[in-house]
This record gives C-alpha cells, sequence and structure tokens, in this order.
C-alpha cells in the first residue's frame, strides 16, 4: 500500500508513529530464519495491524495468535483465517463462534471447567489447555491438565494441545540465569502435555524466542518493533520504531524543551519513553517536557525540530495510534492502519 | 441518545467504561453551581466526546477548551464553535485556520514568535499569551509576555488576554499550602496581563477549582468523572467511571483472579487501577491479576463475576476506549461516543 499524500518527515502531522522499514524488515527476516513457518505463531496483539500481519503470512507464518476477539475477527475480516488462536481465556465465546462458522480454523485456550462451556456454548470446537508454568495469571495447574483434557473431550471438544506462557521470565536480563528458568517453565508445561496430548505445545515470546527449545511454536509480536525495555537483553532485533513528536516551545535560556507527544501517545506501564541527546523529564496529556543531557546546560532543539522518542513498552503504544508509517530514511513507503484497536 | 441495544451490565462485552450517571450529572451541577456560565470553560481533553461537550454546553459552558486540532475539529464538526481555545502551542496552524474560516471562534495558544507567526500563516487571528506560572512546560517568561503580546499585534492578531496552567499544583494535598501556592503562580499571571491586556485570564484545573479566584475562567474537565489520584484531594466530586471487567480465570486455590481488562484498557502513568474487595496485583496487555485483601486467604470472585476497576488517571484512560457507557444503576440509558480521539 504506497501512500502518495504525504512523503516527507516534515510535513506529517505529530505525534505518528515512524517505522524505519528496513530495520523492520531485517527483524521479520531474522525470527523467520530462526523459527520458520509454524514455529512462530506472531503474536497479533503486538501490532493490531493486518497489513502486518498480511507482511508475516507472506514470509510463511501461516498460523497466529490473538489477545482480543476484535484482533480475531479482524483476521478473519481479511482472510487470514487458515489458524488463529485466541491465546486468552474467554467467557463471551458467542463471536467466535461465528466466526468458525465463517469457516475460520478458531482455537481458544481454555483453563478452567467454564470457560471449557463456554467454548461448547458459542460453537468453537477446538481448545489448547492453558496451562499456569510460573506467571500468576491465566493456566490452570499442571496437575489438572489431564483432567480438564478429559472433561473437554467428554462435551465434544478437539484437544489441540498445550499452553504456557513463561511471561514473568521475558525480561530476565542474564541470559544463563533465563535459560535455566525457562526450561524449568517448561519442564511443567511437557508434564501437563503428556496428561493432556494434541500436537501443539506453545509457549514464548520474544524474550525467550531463541532459548524455548522445548514449545512446537514460539507466540511473539514486539520483536518486529522492539523497545527500550527489551533493547536491555541484547536480542539480535533493531528497536524500529519511533514515536514522533515536533517541539512546541523551549524555556527562555533553553533550559528544557516541550514536544507535542505525551502520555496519549506513549504506552506508559513501562515509564517514560527516552530520547537521544537530551533527557526525558515528564510526560503530559499531550507534552512530554525534555531536559539537555548532564553537562549541558541546553537542550539542542529550538522550536519547530522534529524529535523521535523511543517507547518503553511498544505493544500499548501502538495500541494509541490509528497508523505507523513506514519510512526509508526521510521517505514514506507505505502506511499501515493499525485496525484491530478495541473490543 | 438511548441505547436500547444492551440494556443490562450483565450482557455488555468486557472491557468497557462504565459511568455512573447520577454521580456523573451531580459532579457536572456541582461545578456549574461554582462556576457558571463562561467561567468554566471544560476541557474537552478530559472526556474527547461531543456527547459530553453537548451536555456541558446545554448547562450553560459555551466556551471551550482543547488540547488538540483532532478535538477542536469534532467540536466544530457538531456546532460547539461559539468559543474554542486549543490550550496548547502549535506550529502547523492551516487546520486551525480552515476551521475559523468555516465561521468557528478560534483561539489558540502562543508563547514565541515562532507560534505567533504560526497563527498568522495559518489564519488564526485571536491569541493568549501562554506564560509559564512554574510549570516546566510551555509558557513565556512573565517579563517576555508584554513583548510578544505587542509583537502578535503588530502583525495583525487579537490579544484575548493570557492563560498560565498552575499544573504542578494541582496533586498538592495539603489545601492550605496549594492555596498559597496557587495564590504565588497567578500574581505571576496576573502581572504578564498587565503588560498583555484583553478580557480573558485562563487558568486553573480540577484540582484548583476552588482556590484559584484570579483567574476568570477556570479549565477543568476531569471533575466530571475523578479517579483514584484525584479522590485524594478531598474534592466535592464523586469517583463516577469505572473501567469493568470480568473475570476470566482463578488460582486453583483462589489466591489470585484474573480479569479481562489489563493496560491497554486503563491509563497507566499514574501506576495501577484500584479494586474494591482486593488489590491489584499487576496489569498486562489484556488482562489484571487480583490478590485478596490482606488477612484474607481467598479472592471473594468467581470465573464469570463482573469486577469493577477505578483508574489511577481518568484521562488517558478515557481515550483507550470508543464509547462511555452511562447506567443508572444496572440499566444502561446512553451511549457517548469517545468521537475526539487521535491527532
Amino acid at each position: 500500500m504506497y501512500c502518495g499524500t504525504v512523503n516527507d518527515l516534515e510535513n506529517q502531522t505529530t505525534p505518528f508513529l515512524m517505522i524505519d522499514l528496513p530495520s523492520f524488515e531485517s527483524n521479520l527476516s531474522k525470527m523467520s530464519d530462526a523459527l520458520p513457518g509454524t514455529s512462530l505463531r506472531p503474536h497479533v496483539k503486538a501490532f493490531k495491524s493486518t497489513a502486518v500481519a498480511q507482511r508475516l503470512y507472506a514470509a510463511g507464518h501461516t498460523a497466529f495468535c490473538c489477545a482480543t476477539i476484535k484482533e480475531m475477527e479482524g483476521m478473519v475480516s481479511v482472510g487470514l483465517s487458515d489458524d488463529l488462536l485466541l491465546a486468552n481465556e474467554v467467557l463471551d465465546t458467542n463471536r467466535l463462534g461465528a466466526l468458525a462458522k465463517e469457516g475460520a480454523s478458531i482455537t481458544v485456550a481454555v483453563d478452567s471447567k467454564e470457560t471449557i462451556n463456554a467454548a461448547v456454548a458459542g460453537g468453537v470446537s477446538n481448545v489448547l489447555i492453558d496451562v499456569n508454568v510460573g506467571l500468576k495469571r491465566c493456566g490452570c495447574d499442571v496437575s489438572e491438565a489431564g483432567n480438564l483434557a478429559k472433561y473437554a473431550k467428554n462435551v465434544g471438544l478437539n484437544i489441540r494441545g498445550v499452553m504456557g506462557y513463561e511471561g514473568h521470565l521475558m525480561m530476565v536480563q542474564d541470559r544463563a540465569t533465563q535459560a535455566e528458568m525457562v526450561k524449568d517453565s517448561m519442564m511443567l508445561l511437557l508434564k501437563a502435555h503428556e496428561n493432556v496430548g494434541g500436537p501443539i505445545v506453545s509457549a514464548g515470546g520474544t524474550g525467550t524466542f531463541d532459548l524455548n527449545s522445548w514449545a512446537t511454536e514460539i507466540q511473539a509480536g514486539s520483536y518486529l518493533f522492539m523497545d527500550t525495555e527489551y533493547a536491555k537483553l541484547g536480542l539480535p532485533f533493531a528497536e524500529c520504531l519511533s514515536v514522533m513528536s515536533r517541539v512546541i516551545s523551549t524555556a527562555p535560556d533553553r533550559s528544557w524543551a516541550v514536544v507535542d507527544a505525551g502520555l496519549k501517545a506513549l504506552g506508559m506501564d513501562h515509564g517514560n519513553p527516552s530520547v537521544q541527546d537530551g533527557i526525558v523529564g515528564f510526560c503530559s496529556d499531550e507534552h512530554t517536557t525534555l531536559y539537555p543531557n548532564k553537562g549541558q546546560p541546553q537542550v539542542i532543539w529550538k522550536v519547530g525540530d522534529l524529535v523521535s522518542l523511543s517507547p518503553a513498552h511498544v505493544d500499548p503504544t501502538i495500541a494509541k495510534h490509528q497508523n505507523m508509517f513506514a519510512y526509508e530514511g526521510n521517505t514514506l513507503v507505505e502506511k499501515w492502519p493499525i485496525d484491530l484497536r478495541g473490543w
């Protein structure tokens, strides 16, 4: 999708999401080399964009996972429905059942009799047994997985296997320690799998993509863009998403500058964004105040300058915008609508 | 706008924004009593909804302020254009100028020659001189305000007065201290006003609405909904906005529960949301993990229960949703589209 309406950086309305396209493509192909085809199940929650999903599909990743029903519906609407997993528990399954009736291949995570009953009631026939592998969130106890699978079979469901997200280990910064902990988590998942059966062992994420050799498929998405938090791990992926802003004000002595991207344009749960050549002071709704680097009396920016902010958490940052703009240098190449937001 | 499609709480898709309508109406009328007519300039950034703006207009508040050009455009599109202030600096003024050409009354904040020149270039003829009254953000130095006003007059602009947001004082919790600090800030603004002229002295917000007796108009919006942060101030407004979620999983021993509203449904810059009858553990993209209250071994919730989360910061929470649903008890009365999101 070439977008000819705005073709240079300076004329773009700020704030906006800028993707460095060569880095994005490099991230995509590095992961495809490591985890080709369906050994990667890209996580749609990271990008919420069918345009990005189409690129992954074209690279051979034909099975996806989603975090919301809205994401599932959007993927089906553009025909990316070969194998869609809702990697979350859900009780209101009628919308998922409607997608299955349309011919989409729909699988949902279950971790209780209630969610199994909901799958049946809504008309979803494929499930993964979600197992708690250490994160205090969803997933049944390892010892219960076999019983739940039996219960699900008895009510007519097709068990495709197990899922167990080691989310508590994504940001462990010592890689050797992280590798040991991932192994321990996956031993739990494999134990559950023994009693559940089915071809799929689904787990992992960007932070453990190269350490988790037990899962049959890795659920990752953030690797496409990265953020300042993931960058600490030393993974082979480049940060390629910026929140582009413009300086609208400077202090009289230029001891600070103010740009027009604030906390409504940035995922804030991992803290403030970062900026090159300065320090982020604080974010307001539609502003971020920037200070000079230590030892510098003045900011380097003047009113009108474009400033690139690097978000601390990329997934919720993307979810706040309507489009991503993919650039090669200063030239806009593609506009990717973020069309899978909401619920 | 009566919405008959979903008329009870249990059947609503989660997560969603629920407004307790009687409390909302009480907040609205309490502020209208304190600051009638144009002595309040409601801040559209708080609610981003023309449906909410229509209610304020009907209560006599005919002048509004906005934080983004998109908000200004949306207000004009529904005819709420008697007196619209963009209370932010902006360089790309063509879209504002287009609104003025349509006949809307448009005013923009300026704090530099660059932003004054931009107003002229874009075709905006009314400005407020934005003065820094202590917040390290936008606004010129008090000593520069008169010179900027002269410059603006010379290039043909109409100076409506001054603006100075004491945002650094909104959350001062000792009210006597806060009152003193607001006074000091406003003395700076009045000093600037002496050299600028014009009928308007615009300042304030929800946290200082009753302490700022120097401004001719108060810019407030969050008071309509409140949040856990504003609730600490003991203001006369009630928290009436909840992020409604559903329990989708519980730990085997019910030492935690997981609901389906996460950090993509909540403004996270002021921290985690709060919950009655339990403790918020942590938020993931689409989940929040809840623990029991201290001394209780188990959470009170079971799978399928609706749980109300109270956000820590209401403005960015609202900006993450498509609609607000206004209820009286368990009955849906109105649906308010959040139609002014984005930029």
